[in-house]
């Protein structure tokens, strides 16, 4: 792998460049963004060897393409990549709902005359996006999660590269985990969406019931902070995650008002108390997220 | 002021008594637990000068009376207090609500022949209890509430030692903040307890829903640790809490239950959008709270 072009110089993207280098990657990292600008802050930051001037070309002079931009930006790169491709080379994604991005790479891709694709999707990130942010540790702990795996197991050289590639996930401290397309959107609806609408709609509601007063915020402590830290989360990120995984989130959502009615209805029986069990089992068991 | 009591020993009295001796406190710290042995292990990490055998006794012999256990054994402890302490003496308390405790200070102290009592309430602790956990710096940063300040200032003697209280919580590192008890119930009911029963919620939720597969608890990464972390807060600090605040935290609980499906029902609309831009503002303003 001698050169990996990035196409999107955000958070994920300049973590991934910094991330490679970090771990001993010596090939060119070449880096495009719609912005200039911050590719340029990428490439300050040492994630890029250089910046090129179109993501088809870069694209071209790489043997694995790194798409890192909103997933409706995948969608539209992989349109236009999937022709201008061959079978040598491996395109992979950091977008974070894998049903529409993996029937895309079913039709566009994975065929003995294109290029082979493994949709991807790393379980890192903050609640600010931007290339200044960017952090060669962003990986480290984190799951990757791969959707498809068998797809694109039919080009020897498109195998052999994302073979490789999953190793320099590795080697940037993630760890991977294949799942179904379908059962990947329903899980990360479950521990990452609704965690987020959760702040989203925490944040708001205060905003409406305590934002005149900011001396107030500062009651609920540690646990008000981290309840709402995800409220900073920009629309731009999730607006797509909405769009393209809305069955899924919808159905979170609904079970957690069930559950939320259910707690108020017992706030005085003993039915809380089983509640405060459950939840205090879902704390003890698993590892990082007994943490 | 010679001689402070502390009635109980547990994550918040253990603190107090290590962030009174950080902060200089020259007198007395004497403490009880109703199991010994927590009071010999806040004794051991240097909370306690000494271990009193008796509630009532120990706090007689007291200028201040920290009572720090659950809601209910406070209120239990100041009808036993109210008849043997005389004007000359304070009691505070660390409730995490105030509405029956204030009540009953009202009616068992503050009276020229009874001792002083300013309700209190530090905004501060951990998700689990416990002297072990005892923390000189527990306080540090956090708003420590006071109900009722009017009513006390009758006496001279309890007046002073109220006013002098006020000063050790400033100089264990909190900011003291005035509420009216029934305003205090319901900005808690915001700011803490709604915060807690949704990652008991989420917990709970996702427990039965993922907590088959640890692993896949790990795909949450990050976020999803912090809205859980409170889902490891035992049900008996709980309890009393929900038994004494029900009407509050109902109504938070309410208005929680149709923000999120206000989000649900506009996944694919621009309203959305406003539900972040108001998200995002209450992180940006206040103090601490944008951390």
């Amino acid at each position: 792998m001698e050169r990996i072009a990035i196409l999107g110089t955000g958070l994920l993207g300049t973590s991934a460049g910094l991330a490679l280098r970090a771990a001993g990657f010596r090939g060119e990292i070449v880096g495009w963004n719609r912005n200039r600008a911050h590719a340029e802050t990428a490439q300050k930051m040492g994630a890029l060897d250089w910046i090129g001037a179109d993501p088809i070309v870069t694209a071209r002079e790489s043997q694995v393409v790194l798409i890192s931009v909103p997933i409706y930006a995948t969608l539209d790169l992989m349109e236009q990549l999937s022709t201008v491709l061959g079978p040598e080379q491996l395109v992979t994604d950091v977008g974070s709902t894998k049903g529409q991005i993996t029937e895309a790479a079913d039709r566009l891709f994975n065929t003995p005359e294109r290029a082979g694709f493994l949709p991807g999707h790393p379980m890192a990130g903050k609640e600010r996006g931007g290339a200044e942010l960017g952090d060669a540790d962003l990986f480290r702990g984190a799951v990757w999660l791969f959707t498809d795996f068998p797809a694109w197991q039919r080009s020897d050289r498109a195998t052999e590269l994302a073979r490789s590639w999953r190793e320099w996930v590795v080697a940037m401290g993630a760890r991977g985990i294949d799942l179904e397309p379908k059962r990947h959107d329903e899980l990360v609806a479950w521990v990452s969406h609704l965690p987020q609408l959760m702040a989203t709609a925490l944040s708001a509601l205060l905003q409406d019931r305590v934002g005149d007063a900011p001396e107030l915020k500062d009651v609920g402590g540690r646990a008000l902070r981290e309840m709402t830290r995800l409220g900073a989360s920009p629309f731009s990120m999730w607006r797509d995650i909405a769009l393209t995984n809305t069955e899924a989130i919808d159905a979170t959502l609904q079970s957690l008002e069930q559950h939320i009615a259910h707690i108020r209805e017992n706030l005085r029986t003993p039915e809380l108390r089983e509640e405060f069990d459950r939840a205090n089992k879902f704390r003890r068991t698993g590892s990082k997220a007994s943490e």
